[in-house]
């Protein structure tokens, strides 16, 4: 068995993943839990880091590389950003070191669009690029990650140039369960309906304007015309990603086309979304991406 | 004093309105109160009704006529739907009576757009544009009704051809309360900012696609550059609204302009979101107009 070299983080709002890799970045051993920043924030951060630390058995030595919300004003320690134009080797060189602590704990910045009127941050996405693309990918590529707040990155030749935040996973979040429409999808259980999800794609995308119309419609044409309530869920989850992609792919396509990053269902669903649009995606899983960023970084910083 | 005619009642979701008026339309009475549709599920449509009628002293032989949501499926007595196209003039000869009561109390049907590409459906707006629009108001028009669930109508020769609703209040009201802008419109009272509520209308109307962009930008702005929360508020109202007036405005302009229903803040706000577009309205206050409605179709109901 390889020795371990360092150990990697994915600190997010509401989530935490550690993995103890080798200097190739192989997984040894890996630890998730849902003590994310909110959680931390009242636990302590120290505290949560050293317990999954313990649980691997994580040499006193090995250093600790943090990306994410952990960074963020009101995470662990604030690791700031760096400005677009933003070269994804400047994210690594401006890693935070985390005060008082005998260990070597450092926390990567973000990235900030300070455009006043298109501003816009990340905080974690940043580390997956680098993990996706690598440190200097030649040639312009456009990136999608869909989450929560979903990303379109533009990055050229490593450098990110551009990118727009989509805060489509939360508004499909509170569309479903806050409005009228959780009536239309109550009951809708774990029933796909990839036909009903791929018409609201093209709708959106044809009239994006009309996307909270077209939400709306989901509950009209269970009056008018019946319809199950998995079909009127599909029907909110297409409209408000067609509407995201109407928006991300208005910018023009680099010949490169598009790389997708996501992992399980959210990476399935994006590309029936872009497969409804006939348009080609390199898929790249979000946790592998963050992991090889994770370790591509501890490999630049700590390996010299 | 002249002689009550006719008793008019607007049952909305959440709320409901009463007026007294005689053969003229005027008002003789009036009552108001919260035991919308939903409140009276409960208490009973009849003991709600009969309540305001004996604080108004409403002679027993008076009719009365109701529009709203009183007429849902989920209301006092379904009173169904006129189909597009759909007449105004039908729509007064189509009102359910409610059966087993001495009184002769009616309830006027609302518009289904059976289209299931397009599928909508209005219960109460369609009493507004009978007293906005008058029951066959020569050539085109086209009208905005804005609310919790606006609707933008297209009417020709006092028939609804199309219409098409969208969710901007409700999506306002749980975007601004529930999802992470919360935090970025925490505090904001009942401060306006004019200039940033224009600003954002007319950054969605160019770019509709990105609403979900532009909303979450309200939050980045506050991040990288301070910024009110009320400048916050006005950002997700105005790109909501926007949005919806992108969308509203893509069918063309008729000759006549545009009619805007309304009343209170709503009319205000949306006066100021036509005028960051350029776009002259005729204002009409939508109390006024569902009064004016009731009365209409009462005449027309029972003066023969």
């Amino acid at each position: 068995m390889t020795e371990p070299a360092s150990i990697a983080v994915d600190w997010g709002t509401s989530s935490f993943r550690l993995w103890l890799v080798d200097r190739a970045g192989q997984v040894l051993a890996e630890r998730r839990s849902d003590e994310g920043m909110l959680a931390a924030a009242k636990a302590g951060f120290a505290a949560v880091l050293q317990s999954h630390l313990a649980a691997v058995e994580a040499p006193d030595h090995l250093p600790v590389l943090i990306c994410g919300m952990a960074g963020a004003r009101t995470g662990w320690v604030e690791a700031g950003y760096v400005d677009t134009p933003a070269p994804l080797a400047a994210v690594l060189q401006q890693a935070a070191r985390v005060p008082g602590e005998a260990r070597d704990i450092r926390i990567l910045p973000g990235i900030a669009q300070r455009d006043a009127s298109a501003p816009d941050v990340m905080r974690g996405e940043e580390t997956q690029l680098v993990g996706a693309l690598g440190l200097e990918a030649p040639g312009e590529a456009l990136v999608c990650m869909p989450g929560t707040h979903s990303k379109w990155v533009r990055v050229t030749d490593g450098t990110v140039e551009r990118f727009s935040t989509f805060m489509t996973g939360e508004l499909f979040s509170v569309v479903s369960r806050e409005t009228i429409l959780s009536l239309a999808v109550a009951g809708a259980g774990d029933a796909e309906d990839i036909a009903s999800f791929k018409t609201a794609v093209k709708a959106a995308y044809e009239a994006p304007a009309f996307a909270a119309n077209l939400l709306f419609g989901a509950r009209s044409r269970q009056l008018l015309f019946g319809g199950t309530p998995a079909a009127a869920r599909e029907t909110l989850s297409g409209t408000l990603i067609g509407t995201e992609l109407a928006a991300g792919l208005s910018g023009g396509m680099p010949k490169a086309g598009i790389t997708l990053v996501a992992s399980g269902r959210l990476a399935a669903l994006y590309r029936q979304a872009f497969d409804a649009l006939s348009v080609a995606v390199t898929p790249i899983d979000a946790d592998e991406a963050v992991r090889r960023g994770l370790s591509m970084a501890a490999a630049a910083i700590w390996t010299r």
